[in-house]
């Protein structure tokens, strides 16, 4: 659950781009004591997230709005299913809209791409996990959409756990330290807290790799029979995570060979708004 | 353009975001005085957007790397360029990777759709726009991956334009106050400099909205027959812009209607990151 | 109509610069739970602009102070009217006061000479507008209180609308660019949206501006001979804006040139604080 | 002096407000690589303050710009006088340019009209001071701008200094406390290096205030002849501060008085802004 | 008293370090609906501080939890008393508590050390006051801490106050002006309501110090005959304040002596937090 | 390591704190052009940690300070070693010194202390690490400091790890799930970079909990014979912590027991700042 702070932070700034002083639409056109209704309205189905979000960001725009969900966050709904309704100014109704909008249909967006991905492997072991492919300044945001959509989510930064590529040891390597020793300094440089995993992009560099003890391994770009053929060799002795080439006519056969974990940047990377509207009526 | 102020906003919170205090895979593995030498590579073609974003992206994370972009933003490029060069140390480097790529990847995908649009009206009157739907604390950017591929801009927020809609119109309608003379009383409360748009359902409203004075004139889910009715009707006496509806396959036909302005939500609501990648050597 | 955040982050970062941690002279003279009264009264007449700032304030000072406006926004009061009362801890309102007072005083400040602009120019088709030379920080008050005095706005920021003076048009001018295709150019490059003002200086020039299509023309430093020339010359092709040597004796004849907007940068660069004080009533 | 953070947090806020994202105007004329040069010129004479300030507006909007001040704050200048140059990309002189002015001409008008209070009371030994009348958000450089016109700073804000007014007391006396117990308890409470300053409207305060022990007592709203009274009264034993009915008519006869401090709340919250202009020139 | 806003910008960012987007223990423990009701109580003895800022911190960690104080700040308590009740969301107050602990165990250890410094010198006139060595980001609450516990404060920072010590005169002195000269000239340029002190680490500078004219003089290092003889050449012509080498066993002694004031950085620079826990219970 | 965004965020705060507008004491006392030449000398042995952040504190203080580490951060000292040298203007250095100080004092106290805990369990396979209980706004650098001292770090914030409390447990235990089913519960809800650590208070707790499955197990406030007894138990099924009773007399033992993990809260909570000064010597 994302805290009321870390929504604020978001909700707030928006707002003060989409407004940074006032609407003149509603200056030139709104009575002063003119109210709104309005519902937030499914124009095609999917899974929500971000209603929490939703309420934040028209209490932002005026304190007296009073929003009230008809959903829960991860709950599907079909076309034309009223999602929540909210009453309040007609002025911090219209001046709430559009930043409460493109932060639930982008989130719902995730959520509902999520579970079809989430879908797509079900019966597997495999769990579907979002990568640091997100939009910037939205990252806590994303995350949580893709939890509502059934995914997990991966490492949420650099600074909470070690996602060691081709590159970090190929430097080592190159000084004469065997990716094993590496491995094995690296994880005593780290808090007991923190995921240690590698990526390989070979099969032959498996085993070396476990044998410097990793609590995941990456097969990067791997085909299906040498994921097959990786997750024998692993055989549980760390967690296997498939990356690379994934979408959705590829993940159930990625899931099949066995792969703890299939980590998935077009979750966040190329999103599409799901289509929700506010229909508002306004009274003077 | 975007000012130095604007990108480095949104790099810094950004970076913020991906590295709260430090890199632990770095820590771990890279040693202290190791360099990068990297290239920007297109894995698929496009139009360059965010060159200088990408530059202060690399500059935030460590204030010694030095950036070559070899292309301007608004420029084409092919699957393989090598759009730009980055020096520096390889903690630095690696700090920066991921923010700098999730911006000018975005900013790049949308840059080449808007080219897509923009190709797909060539030798019309039309100009392809953005909308308010963009990812939210982004909008400057968009907004200007937008301009590099070609389209323009829509209003930037709600205080810089009015955009009159149905709910606008409908509370002083309902009061018996006519379209006309609700037109004519929002353009005397706003400043000379700020465009008035209105925008209209159905054929019968134009006439009433000109006799308002309005500078643009939204025809909103207008068919193909009545756009061209529209246009006819308004004759040169404010601008056109089509709104709703407008995909790839249908651009091209509203474009002929003779429309002026082209609004496109998917322009930035929906967007797919251009694939780029960063073709990093590191040395220790 | 301000938003409330817009409002609130001036008025936060004013009570901290105020009080960066604590009221000395309130902790050693008030005891803890004494109450004041107070009223906000004018001792000079003129126009109220900034009640909801003076609660806002109130309000980030102790969030349970009472403050009710007896006067709209716009308002004309005389001298000795109650324009608000405030009821709360002493030291709550003791706290406020000062930030409170600075920015309604500075306001009505700038309301008051705005309408006596207004007011000098009753009968003719000019409208008094500001000018970007506010003060830094406060720029969205002080626009607000130039349209409660009756005035309006010029653009609100060097992103919003194109002014272009001598020095933009000498550098293409001087490549070999006609004025006329500069600003041809010019148009082509923005949005629809954004309102294109050419200054000149010289009549000759006005020709070749509005060949090159402009929205507003601004006449600067013009006799009022080349005013009325202006005026004819331009003959309704643009709006026409008086700019220069603007003060309360001059206006009115500027204003009888036929000219569409005067432009007084005194409205805000050099405000004199109305006179209105807190009278108040502290208990125990 | 000022701290460069300290300027820097005023600079970089206005730029932001002054320009969002962009100088719309500059895209549309200005080629890229045009540079430009640019003279301050005083249009009137007067006292220079903001100097370091003028330099980092410049340098905040491109960090390219060379600055060169040829006058120190505080110096005098004559109408025509250059007090600074500066040379840089023309995009980036124009975007700073406003903001630049804005501050320089405010903080040198209120170093002008504090150095006009300060030589009419030349020879007594009174010091020309601020009061907490300025502009919300700039007090630092308003402060730095008395300074630089001959005049003194009075409390910074309500937590470095006690000043206690008509309402601070009336709430302990009116519980049976007298002014002098209610004095020697305030300065039980406060640090040894706060000022305690304590505001009296009749003569006979002046004694039981006295009593108290004050560092300053101020003699509000007194007649000339009641000041001479009360200068004569304390004798000494604390500073005098006239405070009331301060104007460059009144201030020299109330200098004579032989009161220490004046202060004079017009300094800040009254600024005309000095005519100091931008000469510039741009070269493609 | 601190302002709601010192504390608030203490308590927001606090909480953002701790719990950057989410709780992950309490979403994988705590069913949605679960309350709590928890005591704040002592572990061992001490003297309460910080009472405001634990309320507000469980606010900003939600909204609608509920404080209740049963102590007020500055109050002595023993071990096993309760301190405050909370009662709110088992996900807010788990949110809340680690940062509400921090700080106001932090800061009644301040007060409880500040406490027995104060004791010791009781029947003395010396003051004990803190110094700026107090944790970065803490200052304001840090102070307040020394307040609860019966201490004052020395200067709240580099604005506020005149703190010479040998550096600033030696670059004086060394130009060959008298010690007392550059006291003489320091005075001519400060505000009238900043406090003016200068460090000696020897008797012979007192008479040139206090000849210049000081409100403090700060004997440095002094033995606690110096002390003694220092005192008595002082003889009030200005406050006498102690600084350095003070410590439990010392501070009796050198309070003695007679000084005004002693000054102890390990007031705050070695703080041990108090042990105060919450004794909290969960139900579903 | 620590990014330069990290450190500067405090140091940036820290100086706004220590010295709002400016230096009273150099504004008075130090001539323009004064220069100042200083070494930061170790007045007591240690471990140094936070070179950069005296550093960049310098650096903020005056762009043109230019200071040479001669130690690396983690390497120890004795008294009398010079750890760097800072040269730049005397005003620029006076202002950055106590900021530059507070906060290297600090952690090198953290790293030293640290070290005085790592040096005791030396020999042992447990590892020393710190706690959530660090310095509201300061733990990314105190974390740095306890890694500079031989240390480790457990999770960093609510965020990036479980740790399960008897609180967290009771809730669901109540409603009649079992301990073990809790934890494969909340396994399943958790990313799988997310580190899974229980606490226990009990021996018999230590068999569900292992069922469960969990990385850590945290032995709360143990006996030496419980430890001992838990650690057979465990054997190897996960790490064990120690925790509670930690300190530089009993931490020995508890690391004979055998446990991995040994939190200590007062490495952070309680830091005694080592006695770390500036030699500076001032020249006009």
């Amino acid at each position: 659950m994302l805290t009321t702070q870390a929504i604020d932070r978001v909700v707030t700034a928006a707002l003060a781009e989409d407004a940074p002083w006032g609407d003149v639409t509603s200056d030139a056109f709104i009575p002063d004591g003119a109210t709104a209704a309005a519902e937030l309205v499914a124009r095609e189905g999917g899974i929500l997230s971000g209603g929490d979000v939703f309420t934040r960001a028209m209490l932002a725009a005026d304190p007296t709005t009073v929003t009230t969900l008809l959903l829960a966050d991860g709950a599907r709904f079909e076309p034309g299913d009223v999602l929540a309704t909210v009453a309040g100014s007609a002025r911090g109704v219209l001046l709430g809209e559009r930043v409460a909008l493109n932060l639930v249909q982008r989130m719902s967006g995730i959520a509902t791409l999520t579970a079809r991905y989430v879908d797509a492997v079900a019966g597997t072991r495999a769990r579907i996990v979002d990568t640091r492919k997100t939009t910037p300044g939205l990252r806590a945001l994303e995350r949580h959409a893709v939890r509502c959509g059934g995914g997990g989510n991966h490492r949420f930064s650099l600074s909470d756990a070690v996602l060691a590529k081709d590159n970090h040891l190929a430097v080592l390597t190159a000084s004469g330290i065997s990716l094993t020793d590496a491995i094995v300094r690296a994880r005593s440089r780290i808090s007991h807290t923190t995921h240690l995993e590698v990526e390989v992009d070979r099969i032959d560099q498996i085993e070396p790799v476990l044998a410097g003890g990793v609590d995941t391994i990456m097969l990067d770009n791997f085909s299906l029979d040498e994921l097959l053929e990786g997750v024998a060799l692993v055989a549980g002795r760390a967690l296997v995570e498939a990356s690379g080439g994934v979408n959705l006519d590829s993940v159930r056969a990625i899931a099949e060979t066995g792969v703890d974990i299939i980590s998935v940047g077009a979750l966040t990377h190329s999103v599409r708004a799901l289509d929700l509207g506010l229909d508002l009526s306004v009274e003077a």
